[in-house]
């Protein structure tokens, strides 16, 4: 429905080559990379600068992803009633369970991390809200392929890349397990994504029960496992958290 | 220099409006703030949701920021070399002042946080990263005014607003305060921005000895202070990590 406007797009395609890959780029490369002239490019950037979205280095004169970006990100953040909701439940979560507790939503074909509570211990943990899972192999991505059509629609259209030797990569197994997923009310993910490491998800509904994201812990599969199977009790944790939040977004309890 | 692309100002600009005060505005409420027609604010708004930059709410039909800003604010992190570098050493700043660490650079005459390593306790922490604090009042921002050219312009320009009673609002007692941040190399808030909570912060330098932001803690007066001073050994803590990013950042020793 409508026009959209080109030159729009066309730095929205430049602030997504400078998110991905390379990072810090020259003018030509840029050019070249969104197939567009030098001269018109130059002006792209040129007012994604002033804005604030895009910095050159005055050293190499490359081009790399601005401050300004960071602060609108975050005033995302403060403005997302999913993640305002699920903050206090996520803390206990984590203390519950001994492992890191994140929120995710769909986001261009995967999981956005909008929330991500450290594991309570003393380790080094690296902050993952922003970044982005596959839909395909993690507990959280299931959890939304599963109850959200969009995901679903997304997920089945999409390869099913090898991450690991555990992810599943046919359609046909794959579909299977969202069926099992929708059944039970939650999902896995056992060395699909990282060797290792295992995960337990679980839907977030609203106020009319539309799926609007998931809930879930990731920790070594030896804490998350009690022999080959899922520590029920980490289960019943994460299903927990999922409902609290639900019912905090205004869902009805049954 | 050169011109600039309207249509991109104008959707930075709505980005902006959404990021302040409100959050969930109507198509009426954003034409008239920006000062467009309705059709043309439309247009930008369309292209800005197909970009994921703005999501509408289903229900209100109102506009607020999208998740892809999230997403790209976390690329902006990656490739931040200033935040990589400090990432060590804020630990072991937290650790060793049992408060919170912050690193803040200048953006748009206040300080964006970029990193901020929560006090280790088991206390309920807000990340603040992509948040900004003002320059006139803050440890970080002091430090920034006072060692960036940029920022001490910007900041005698600016009025300085009253935050609490303490906040320091004459420009010529302001202006004295910043020369003995140079003097001394570090800055300090006793409750200029928050009743009751004290900060310290030094300057982060690069390999051509340019200003490229700030390093700080901030706590409980009553856990900063020593009588009416602030504790000597907080400040040395952060003069240390700040000389230690500084040389992580390729600053001669000298």
């Amino acid at each position: 429905m409508g026009r959209t406007i080109q030159s729009l797009e066309r730095a929205a395609a430049v602030l997504r080559l400078l998110a991905g890959g390379e990072r810090r780029l020259g003018l030509s490369d840029i050019a070249s990379a969104i197939g567009l002239a030098k001269a018109t490019t130059h002006g792209l950037l040129r007012t994604l600068q002033q804005e604030g979205f895009v910095e050159q280095d005055p050293g190499s004169g490359r081009y790399q992803l601005g401050a300004e970006l960071l602060r609108l990100g975050n005033s995302y953040l403060d403005v997302h009633e999913l993640r305002a909701r699920a903050l206090v439940w996520t803390d206990d979560l984590a203390r519950a369970s001994g492992e890191a507790a994140y929120v995710g939503v769909l986001h261009q074909r995967g999981v956005l991390i909008v929330h991500h509570v450290f594991r309570p211990d003393e380790s080094r943990q690296v902050l993952e809200v922003g970044a982005m899972q596959p839909l395909h192999s993690t507990a959280l991505g299931k959890v939304i392929a599963a109850f959200d059509p969009v995901a679903h629609n997304e997920v089945m259209e999409d390869e099913l890349t090898a991450i690991t030797e555990r992810t599943v990569t046919d359609s046909g197994t794959f579909a299977r397990n969202l069926e099992l997923v929708r059944a039970r009310g939650w999902a896995s993910d056992v060395g699909e994504t990282w060797d290792g490491v295992a995960s337990v998800a679980a839907p977030i509904v609203d106020r009319r029960r539309m799926p609007v994201g998931a809930v879930g812990i990731t920790g070594a599969v030896e804490r998350m496992q009690i022999g080959s199977d899922l520590d029920p009790r980490l289960v019943a944790a994460v299903r927990d958290c999922a409902r609290s939040v639900s019912r905090d977004l205004g869902a009805g309890r049954f």
